[in-house]
């Protein structure tokens, strides 16, 4: 049985109740339309702490007046069937106006890792995400919070703003989920038709090809601008970026360091993003 | 007896002991150069909660680069024996690099009541305070914190600041402590030769007649000015704002809302602020 808050109220009622019994707690925020990458981070919660909240929340403030806010997949019904089979304890639901009432004037704002990258094409996203990941945080109160790598970006900026603001939930980066043929699940591939989905395919398969080239010796701005051109080849319609970078502050990835290869690219109206580690020699 | 923690790994672990025991933390955040007012906010915290935690911090990030950070008081062994007179359990005195480690990158700001007054005058002041004093806040995880009206727009601010991130401590004002005469306490009051004391003791009076004023029924822009060449002829070297706002918002204040008139204004290289309340009809 998977229990459900609406508003901040109900969710600090539920969860106070598990304190006072000594249960400690994992969250997991989401935007919903939940898929198996979701699941995985919510088994990783449920090995870490005795109870677990996912909150559904698809947050306006990072969205850009272009992107795909009104068209963003919202299947509440099903999202909480899958949550009730993995075992959630509770699903927190708030709406806009639970979480932005009006006269709402805060922003929180992440230097350090959120420049470049997302922020070179989505300027205000990172805000967005500062912003309601700290009132999440700070509305749940959990022991620890899971984000997942396959917005690793993402997962880096939520690190640095967790460390930065002394918020008291240990961070904790879930392995991404991919498909048989090593599509990182997300919810944007439903947007993709069956073309689109063979193509969005192949970009795992030259990241890999940029990571371990990388790793052998080549030089890394040259192995992103091969990746590049690969991905163009592969029938995209677009690439943002491809770039290796430290694992850690996404500085410009330095020889003998943990590093990732990231990239974002387009397929027609679908944005898609990935990224892999750059193997240790 | 005060015990002392010069960082968050002490301070936490001082506060979770007292967490065990189910004792309750009020918090009071300071600057140090302490005086009787902020240990009217100590004497409050202690009226809230069971165990009261005063931090001394001259937070850099609020001052400006043409302000007083360097010379601003630091009296550390004095504050330390008000502190323990006062019955304060736990002073937290953190260093610059502990609250602004290498790498450091999270800024925090509130729009709403942050607008105009002190930010017309300190544009980047509430953007320091509102950083520090949600870490402050995250680092305490006290029941209540205890912030003085004396800076009220930064009470305003704070309480915006709580709200908007979900902070869950309660945020109390404490009200303006004044000498014999109503002169405001503030740790600057220190920069003030005899003359200039003689000088500032007329501010709180010049704003009692406006704000009288305003309350019999004077527009309260006409009574604004009377008070801001008052002040000039009082002896003040320069006048930055008077003001007439709501109490809560700090929006213009309209007839029969509880309002606030509020003020800047400098003697020498001093800067001093002051506010009263309106008093209802």
């Amino acid at each position: 049985m998977t229990a459900t808050a609406r508003t901040v109220r109900e969710l600090r009622a539920m969860i106070s109740g598990w304190r006072r019994e000594g249960l400690t707690v994992g969250f997991v925020p989401t935007m919903g339309a939940l898929h198996d990458g979701h699941i995985s981070l919510v088994e990783l919660a449920l090995q870490k702490a005795d109870r677990c909240v996912v909150s559904i929340f698809v947050n306006p403030r990072q969205f850009g007046p272009t992107e795909d806010l009104d068209k963003y997949p919202r299947q509440l019904a099903a999202d909480m069937e899958r949550l009730k089979a993995a075992g959630t304890h509770l699903a927190f639901t708030p709406s806009v106006d639970e979480m932005y009432p009006a006269g709402f004037a805060t922003k929180v704002s992440v230097g350090g890792p959120s420049q470049g990258l997302e922020t070179d094409f989505r300027p205000h996203f990172f805000d967005g995400v500062a912003t309601v990941v700290s009132k999440l945080l700070l509305q749940v109160s959990a022991d620890c919070a899971v984000f997942g790598e396959k917005d690793y970006q993402q997962l880096c900026v939520i690190r640095q703003l967790s460390r930065d603001l002394d918020i008291p939930t240990e961070i904790i980066g879930g392995p991404t989920m991919r498909d048989s043929e090593g599509l990182a699940m997300s919810s944007r591939n439903a947007y993709l038709s069956v073309d689109e989905l063979g193509i969005a395919r192949t970009l795992n398969v030259i990241l890999l090809a940029a990571a371990t080239a990388i790793a052998a010796g080549e030089d890394p701005d040259s192995a992103c601008i091969k990746a590049r051109s690969a991905i163009g080849r592969a029938g995209f319609s677009s690439v943002d970026y491809v770039a290796a970078r430290e694992s850690d502050t996404l500085a410009p990835w330095q020889k003998n360091r943990p590093g990732r290869v990231l990239a974002a690219a387009w397929l027609g109206k679908t944005r898609l993003i990935d990224n892999l580690e750059i193997p240790a020699i």
